[in-house]
């Protein structure tokens, strides 16, 4: 009898500021499944092999987005799972599964008639280790392809600045934006990270905790584009170093994750400057540009042109601390939690 | 010799606050003029006919527009002037001016051949008095319009709610937007202000300064479109009820015109609601709307259609009140100066 320990990483309490690590989530070894005879019910067994460790998590920790995490349960999101057992016509074990953001954090999940809508069999293409599905050819690639499509209005020549120019969507918005033609300005919060920008082609990279933004953005500016991962003071630096009818690209406002929000001053400046500022979510624009992403962005992953880089923790006892320190920004490139490996 | 004081409107201080008459701004009687021999170098000797008095101009007292004003200088705006005499072919005497923000609120003035590519003469239509063309029938109402034509894409039977309502511009977006089919949501800061919004058919009008705007926009929204006339904490209610796709056309600040910048802390919300935010100057728009306006709006405001009410004080010396007034929405409709009947 197959019976094992179900692992799982779940919200223990709310946080009000950073997450704490075996306090607000934590590690859970209490739950047994037996995988060959627990019922599917019409569902999937699936055995996690590799979750994505995102800064959104935080919010939905919070209560900002409409799918708030339950207490006691295991936190969710994107992942790659390989089917055990298959009630459902549409998949058959081995399969590789890849999930939109409702991939449970547990080492063995049913996933529902309904869940799987949500999931889509894929083969990695040749070049692509399974994992960078998850990072540059998933989730965080297609959030840089998509935001620069629908949003930038890119014209060859114009300035973008990207702030976490070296996270695992930045990184891929300053090579996309590069290709197009642009100047790319970006930040990051170390002088490793700086050196990876280097390493991308980055044309004006600086550690803004020693470099000050407004005074880059004063000498390098105006700005064009700016892709905002973070929010606050960042943001009302460059509506001040604003072209007119420059675009803002929200994406994330991680200044404000972990406690007070991220408060702006300046959108006074946006009217003067006519400046767009766009809400931005992956998860609507798959099906305009999934196609497009496929053909322009992964073979130039799979041949190098594209470069990324991964942050790699073993176990999903890992994933509680792999959050926090994505949250602090302590990791350089892709956080990644492999969970099993085969 | 018809030498005449030419009084002037000046920039005295600029103010940290609210502008205070006298003071920061001040009417000044110390400059004359002879209408017959001053020296037009090829300009234009103009009289003041009237002053548009618009929270704008708050701005160019303070510093975060392009176009601060000097001091000892005369402030300018929209207004409409009557040509005395002319040394350029394109005007001539009598003729009936429109400046787009560069009259000088002085009663002679000398536009210069490079000015006068800012103004232009018309004749007003049947029906309509000559000073609404600097309310409705002017940058207030191609404000409204070109705004919503730009970034509204107004779709029948969505919910739009419009602050500062019953001002200049609030009155003329609430009238096209109703007449477009949505369900308009208006709010004031007085009770008489909330009676003229019942009279121009707003389907929800109230005084946000004793009925919560979150109660109201969480009852009847949520909300589509948000013209935002005044930022800060109302933009912040909005942001936390919108519609997914919603757009806010951010067209004023007025909440942070006179001290501390507006502050926002909601920008988090546009990312899960895909909220567009557009920074709306109607300048620059004027070349594609200006026929449709006089198409689709002028015959309305002829014939009654659209409503109008304005403020108006007699007198160059009563501006720096009037400017004021506006700050502290003293006024109930347009505020208009009128410097001269003739």
């Amino acid at each position: 009898m197959p019976e094992f320990t179900n692992g799982r990483h779940l919200v223990k309490e709310y946080p009000s500021g950073y997450p704490i690590p075996g306090r607000t989530t934590a590690y859970d070894t209490s739950a047994k499944i037996n995988t060959d005879s627990v019922s599917l019910n019409g569902g999937i067994l699936a055995k996690l092999l590799l979750i994505s460790v995102d800064p959104y998590l935080r919010g939905r920790l919070a209560g900002y987005t409409p799918s708030k995490f339950a207490l006691e349960e295991p936190l969710a999101g994107y992942g790659i799972v390989k089917v055990i057992r298959s009630e459902n016509d549409k998949f058959h074990p081995g399969d590789i599964l890849y999930g939109n953001g409702r991939i449970r954090h547990e080492e063995y999940s049913i996933i529902t008639k309904e869940e799987a809508e949500h999931v889509v069999a894929f083969k990695p293409v040749d070049g692509i280790p399974l994992s960078v599905y998850i990072g540059a050819a998933g989730m965080p690639g297609l959030t840089a392809f998509t935001g620069l499509k629908e949003y930038g209005n890119v014209k060859k020549g114009e300035t973008i600045f990207v702030s976490t120019a070296a996270g695992a969507v930045g990184s891929m918005v300053v090579q996309i934006a590069k290709k197009e033609g642009l100047k790319v300005i970006g930040s990051a919060g170390s002088e490793e990270k700086v050196k990876f920008l280097k390493e991308l082609g980055v044309d004006v990279a600086f550690n803004y905790k020693t470099t000050d933004t407004r005074e880059v953005l004063q000498k390098e500016g105006p700005i064009d584009i700016y892709w905002d991962n973070v929010g606050g003071d960042t943001l009302d630096a460059v509506l001040e170093n604003t072209n007119e009818h420059a675009r803002v690209i929200m994406c994330g406002a991680i200044s404000g994750y972990n406690g007070e929000p991220a408060i702006v001053k300046n959108l006074m400046y946006t009217i003067y400057k006519q400046t767009k500022l766009y809400g931005h979510l992956v998860g609507p624009l798959l099906s305009k540009y999934q196609e497009a992403f496929d053909k322009d962005v992964i073979p130039k992953l799979a041949d190098g042109t594209y470069k990324h880089r991964e942050d790699k923790v073993y176990g999903l006892d890992k994933a509680s601390q792999a959050l926090l320190d994505v949250l602090k920004g302590a990791n350089v490139g892709k956080s990644v939690v492999v969970v099993s490996e085969d």
